[in-house]
């Protein structure tokens, strides 16, 4: 089985009051669909860092919350060093027509979603700007489709986790590890 | 050309406060994705349905937003006289494994999506409990990739849109109606 490159996540613009809830999500979001890690800008907010780590805990794998200060400067060394930069946004290409492109690059990936207002440098350092529908949603749903398509739906393995669900029609039905 | 039967969204223990962003987005989702509109069980949140009617008035469409009290005689009353009725949650059957069976009934469907805690009847009311994913994430993904396997990523029409996106590589391009 050949693996993806990684996939990051940078979420711009984050402040702790209005965007607690969001944030928490696509980082949730990303750990469930296959992301390595999160970079908020904005205000550092240990709150979420605890959120996953407790999430990781119960329920596996190693998916970081990290800040950034410049993100600009971030970005541009991701560039130089690391691989790709995607941008969501609404007024983007259509992301599963260039989707392959991205995958073909073999590089890893750092996937810009903004706040409330995104500017314009974003849609400048960034190698696509991408549309997940070009209506205004929820950046939660666009890196949701975005890392479904990018890894074809297979889902990640959380290492290590202490519960674990067994699908079931009706009610819940949970294992847990005991050492 | 074939449609599908409508999709529609219950979203249960809505509060005004804590779930205000998630809800809006919720509903945003279900409109960008192809739902018909949205029930709001908990709060009545005026906020939520003037938030959508402007984007519809902007962007199009008439995704609609409704308010329910007694949510369970809701959904009795759907299974009756619309349709079929799925609950999302971590602890159901893979979706993607039973979405065709549900497309294959040709009925209306009501998705129902949890707050906080969603009371153990809506695991026993709903045709089907299904899983996007069996590990913590968010309502709003979830609805977004129930949504993206069931009209199979077509984009809905947004009838009578003010403002339109034109895709682009970099920036911003929109056409305006001008009557």
């Amino acid at each position: 089985m050949t693996q993806e490159p990684e996939v990051w996540i940078l979420r711009l613009g984050h402040r702790v009051f209005r965007d607690k809830r969001i944030t928490t999500h696509l980082a949730l979001v990303g750990r469930a669909f296959g992301a390595s890690g999160i970079y908020i800008e904005g205000d550092a907010d240990p709150k979420i860092k605890e959120k996953v780590d407790e999430i990781n805990k119960t329920w596996g794998g190693e998916f970081t919350v990290n800040f950034v200060s410049n993100w600009i400067n971030f970005v541009k060394k991701w560039k130089k060093e690391e691989g790709t930069v995607v941008h969501l946004t609404m007024y983007g290409l259509p992301f599963e027509d260039v989707i392959n492109l991205i995958k073909d690059e073999k590089k890893k990936v750092l996937v810009i979603v903004g706040g409330k207002k995104v500017p314009r440098v974003a849609y400048e350092v960034a190698d696509y700007n991408l549309a997940v529908t070009n209506q205004p949603h929820s950046e939660v749903a666009a890196i949701a489709l975005f890392l479904d398509r990018y890894f074809e739906g297979k889902e990640p393995l959380h290492k290590n986790p202490k519960i674990k669900i067994v699908p079931t029609p009706r009610g819940k039905f949970v294992i847990s590890r005991t050492l």
